[in-house]
């Protein structure tokens, strides 16, 4: 039997844990229909701006989804986010089986 | 010194904490070599087959093999878990330093 | 608006939990700026060298760093840790949306 792929894109976004719930919200209204988080913690540039960044009460957010939709997250958390909190995200492209749910 | 890495194919799988021993216990059979596990929590897509996929006892397993075994491992999770279980699965390309160890 | 994204490199090292300070510390003097440490469990290749690969802490450490920076990462710990440690380390390409940070 062949295994036939399909490609979609993987959005990470690794921040303040203070920020899940109104991210998750943000998701929602985007149209994203599954998320995975689970719990880090981290340390990120040193600087002022990044202070608060400790070793504690960071989340990674994780979404499968289309390439457009992930750049649509990406561009709204960057507007909405990154000059208040600490907070990296990246796009990656990933393969999966079942298209239908992403 | 050049650094010469080989390529692996990092799988993925996010599913309910409920179904962590079976997996493992195919991967074991399937000649999976090593894995990790960690605790995540998540929402899939809404619908009734997800209602159940709540914000508690997700876990990811994670194995770096082969191409080919991953693409064995994951025929065979969705044709044993996917019409019963919250599951997502996806492959990655990664380079590794010790290609002997997967 | 266009996105635009950079690629950058993130090297993933899954490893025992008692490292995760020299490690931190080995990061720091690499010139590592940030990085997200999470939780694991898992099991390593059977055999002698991995029997203590036990299901209890081991840990996640992720940079996004440039490319040159991740594979200095990944020859020092070769070097240093891969001979007395259970220890996975891969690369894989992302892109991000803010490049000044890393």
């Amino acid at each position: 039997m062949m295994l036939t792929t399909e490609n979609r894109t993987l959005i990470t976004v690794i921040t303040e844990g203070a920020i899940e719930e109104a991210l998750l919200r943000d998701l929602d209204k985007l149209g994203v229909r599954g998320y995975t988080v689970s719990d880090a913690r981290g340390r990120g540039s040193r600087g002022l701006r990044d202070a608060a960044w400790g070793e504690a009460a960071n989340i990674r957010i994780e979404v499968i989804c289309p390439r457009i939709l992930a750049e649509s997250i990406l561009k709204h958390i960057q507007a909405r986010y990154y000059a208040n909190y600490a907070m990296v995200a990246f796009l990656q492209e990933v393969e999966i089986l079942r298209p239908e749910k992403f």
